[in-house]
């Protein structure tokens, strides 16, 4: 590899050994100290290159495309503030462990803090959000620094990746020229043989992540106490990328079988959806409705759980308000444990915990338990309720977003990726959406659950995906995250993008302070009026505003059309809210009416 | 100060205390953790709230207003990723020295670390970027804590101001209930008394910051240098906030005048505009044109400086290329001093240091030597050439937008406030802006000199002074920091905001990368195509596209009229920059002709 100066000659061959690690797209965002990176990244065959024009936007581009693929993406900026702009994201990123490399362009290192323009403290800006970070050296044509250049780059991607995925921080200072112009003498041209390497064409340095199973003993002793359990639960929080691919469902569900346990499924894990659930009515194993009934349900007494803490606070309680066993599977051995319940700890890949148990459990089934079936009666309860409210007549009359929720997951083609916003969305996800068995990727940003980046997350999302891409969204995530829009026409995305407009931030509703006004209406609810159809017009954006009973048409109508449509869905909030708690109502009524009776 | 509960408690009293400080005014994003300070701010009678829905834009708001004032500026926000959207903001007030105080509510400490809802590690977020942070402890109705709270009220505003203002961040961990509800017992009446304090109405600790002057034989030493230099410099860096309300301009010409030294004003210094402005022409003193010329005169050999690194980097280059002796005078005694040229670090406040250099500097003045008659020249031929190149048909023939930033501040009222956003407009203001006898408060993002939160910096400057306020900004800042537009309507600022858009990254045409197609376009210049009318229609605000020669009267009637209008004016970026050149080319001939001339 030759160069016809330093900076271009060292942006190459970063960029050349990431892509034969296996990097395959980088997000950018213009700049010039970022120069020797971006043209390498451009000129490289093998990298998609986005280009973004907010270094916020960009970051969670980057986080969507990681999270759809479980593949780290890189995202490149220039020096100073651009870097602090990544920071949302690559908080996410380490919270929801998702694979990413941010290669921040830095001025030479005698100009920081020395009142340089455009030069900050950028080594270590992110804390400890990020797994691993490290400060390129300056460049040189220099045979050992080549090596160390070609080596921290397979260990960047490396730490992406592995048991605890998430955000990888390298710092590139670079001094000028920055393009690619030539400077005599700069890069010797003996240098360029000895970069050729080893004489081989892969990676500098192949790298090959383990996965953690248990111990036979380990999974005996699991599988015993699932077998002894009455009252077992199996809980499958929200996955992160890397679990997503290489869990099997269907064996959790063969266990689930074999111990008579309930599959109380986040729509973020990998368990609501897909072949191997039954669409039988009720479902016989996964439940999708616990969110509306489980506090009506006896506590249980053996817990196995993997994934996330679960979007459901009611299933929270559930687990915190019991005396079971409950073990935690995480393939990082990570203490995701907010409620401080869990009696074992196994530091284990769920996907090779299932797999094995099979090997443990009987067989012999007792899968149709009186514990069992009150998962089912409440599931035949919570979801037939739901369909009363919302037939035609009845939504009409009380209109709520959960309905909405409810037609994109039924209505969704197969496969498809859906992406929820944080807030009430994801909440009336975990509530109204049914199991189905049809391949939908559901994501969701689920670790620090902000409502920021939400559109570009999905956009993100969307780009590596072949299947339709839907979005479903409130309006004040819409509003932040508005520049994030551009990157429908720039990065060339379908989408069908489900606005849930309450004017302002409905989930306030739902808490104490919106007994307290003011300050309730102007520092909570933050009503602001804004009708999205202009900010549609400003992107290029197709932009419908529908009625809650005509959602369903107009969402089918979209998904068969190419472009990106906007479909504006108007709520009252606290309308919205009355409804939401009275079905609850309804539904908890129901459930335990059914086990006084069966009682 | 009694409180139903103990959140309420502590959220109160943090807020009591800073607004007995002199804290007057918060930016505040909503959201649930953070309810106990919102609650609080919103209920404080000498505290101004400003609702912002998007982080990013309420942290450069609040930055904007900070900067405006000199006074700290708070920022409230909820836990998780909305603390990481402060972070630009951040950084640009700890690099241009600008008073913040941000206040991030939290999840009790238990929670950390602990696979939680919105929970990340928040204390010592910001790195080092803060002067000080501090995390404040469970609330409890407990004299010693509270007696501690106070303190750390006290010490977080007084941390960022003094000699070396800056952001300061307090972590603030609170536990449910968040909102003002009764829970009995939780703050005992006789709570209530102690809390009273200290029986005065004031702080609870009054904090008073010292100035920095320079002992009698420092000032008489560099006195003394100055008079003994031929050909002296005083350089006028862009201004912090405190410098900006502490230096007297008058005494700076006064010291010039009597050592006969040009003053090299920086837009953003607090030099190149006000009374002590001779409007003649050509300027007496207050030099504003160097940035066209200043690579045509011969080096100085003694030069003063204060402030920042200034934004010319021709005068930068002037300052480097010379052997002269460098007083640099930071009130920090902070070493920002990117050239690596200063020979003398006097670490006193500039303010201080003109004021005594009066009583050391002889009144028999070298002021009409050839020296300053070079500058006087050279200013002559730069404004002479502007105007010629302004006249309507040369305009009409090769527009620039240098043009616009001449007209934006010749025709600006007085007094006014003019923002200007950084990659091209700041520099054109450094050029093409001549000095005048009006009151002119100019301010810019150049502490980290990022595109990014450019809108509502502005607009928080806007925020809390009467005058009219101009924004000048590029397409690509105000794409940037679109959300930060809601602002106009929500926080009630009228402005007049110019657009300069050149439909992408301009200043790129000045780099060498212009040359490299692929990637320039696509990944330097990024091309956007963005039609703002909607976008402004989406804010509720008037736009008008102006050309460059028709700018001059939409400016003027904008600036007369009510509300906030954008005035986009068009340029083709190549063209701007060819037109640039060929004017730099013609000022530095006629400089150097002069200079043959007169040899």
């Amino acid at each position: 590899m030759d160069a016809p100066n330093r900076s271009t000659l060292w942006g190459r061959i970063l960029i050349d050994e990431l892509a034969k690690g296996g990097l395959e797209a980088a997000c950018v965002a213009p700049g010039s100290r970022s120069t020797p990176l971006t043209v390498a990244a451009a000129a490289h065959p093998d990298i998609d290159v986005y280009s973004h024009l907010d270094e916020r936007s960009a970051s969670f581009f980057a986080l969507g495309r990681a999270r759809r693929t479980g593949e780290p993406t890189a995202l490149i900026c220039t020096s100073g503030t651009a870097a602090a702009n990544f920071h949302p994201a690559v908080m996410e990123a380490d919270q929801a462990q998702v694979p990413m490399l941010v290669l921040t362009a830095d001025r030479p290192r005698e100009l920081r803090d020395s009142g340089a323009n455009q030069t900050v403290d950028q080594p270590s800006l992110y804390g400890d959000a990020v797994r691993w970070d490290a400060e390129l050296p300056d460049p040189e044509p220099d045979e050992r620094k080549v090596r160390s250049l070609r080596t921290t780059a397979a260990r960047a991607l490396a730490e992406t990746g592995g048991v605890d995925p998430g955000p990888v921080h390298l710092n590139c200072p670079f001094r000028k020229p920055l393009e690619p112009v030539d400077v005599p003498g700069d890069v010797p041209e003996s240098f360029a043989d000895t970069l050729a390497g080893r004489g081989r064409s892969g990676a500098f340095v192949e790298t090959a992540a383990g996965v953690r199973s248990l111990e036979d003993e380990q999974s005996q002793s699991l599988a015993t106490a699932l077998e002894a359990a009455e009252r077992p639960v199996i809980v499958a929080g929200p996955a992160d990328p890397v679990s997503l691919s290489t869990l099997d469902p269907a064996h959790v569900v063969s266990v689930a079988e074999r111990v008579g346990a309930p599959i109380l499924a986040d729509p973020l894990s990998a368990v609501r959806f897909g072949d191997h659930v039954d669409d039988g009515s009720p479902e016989k194993y996964v439940c999708g409705g616990y969110d509306g009934y489980i506090d009506a349900i006896p506590a249980p007494d053996v817990v196995v759980r993997f994934g996330a803490s679960p979007t459901s606070k009611p299933l929270r309680h559930f687990l915190r308000d019991s005396d079971a066993r409950q073990f935690l599977v995480d393939p990082a051995g990570a203490w995701r444990e907010a409620t401080f319940t869990a009696t074992d700890l196994l530091a284990a890949s769920p996907g090779a915990v299932f797999s094995n148990l099979l090997e443990w459990v009987d067989p012999e089934t007792n899968a149709d338990s009186d514990w069992i079936e009150q998962f089912r009666d409440a599931e035949r309860e919570h979801w037939r309720l739901l369909e009363e409210a919302r037939a035609d007549e009845a939504l009409e009359a009380h209109p709520f977003e959960g309905s909405v929720l409810a037609t994109v997951f039924q209505r969704a083609p197969d496969p498809a990726t859906v992406f929820v916003s944080n807030s009430m969305p994801i909440r009336d996800a975990d509530r109204f959406v049914r199991p189905r068995a049809t391949e939908l990727t559901v994501l969701a940003n689920r670790g620090a659950s902000g409502i920021d980046g939400i559109t570009s997350t999905a956009l993100g999302a969307g780009s590596v995906c072949d299947e339709p891409l839907v979005l479903v969204t409130g309006d004040l995530a819409f509003y932040h995250d508005s520049n994030g829009l551009l990157a429908v026409e720039r990065c060339d995305v379908d989408a069908t993008i489900v606005v849930l407009d309450n004017d302002g931030g409905g989930i306030f509703h739902k808490l104490p302070i919106e007994d307290f006004e003011p300050p309730f209406t102007e520092q909570f609810k933050t009503p602001h009026g804004l009708e999205f159809d202009s900010l549609a017009e400003f992107y290029g954006l197709e932009f419908e505003r529908v009625g809650p009973v005509d959602f369903a048409d107009a969402y089918a109508d979209s998904l068969e059309r190419e472009g990106t449509q906007v479909l504006s869905v108007a709520f009252d909030s606290e309308t919205n809210h009355r409804t939401r708690d009275s079905l609850e109502r309804r539904v908890r009524d129901a459930v335990e009416d059914a086990r006084t009776d069966s009682a």
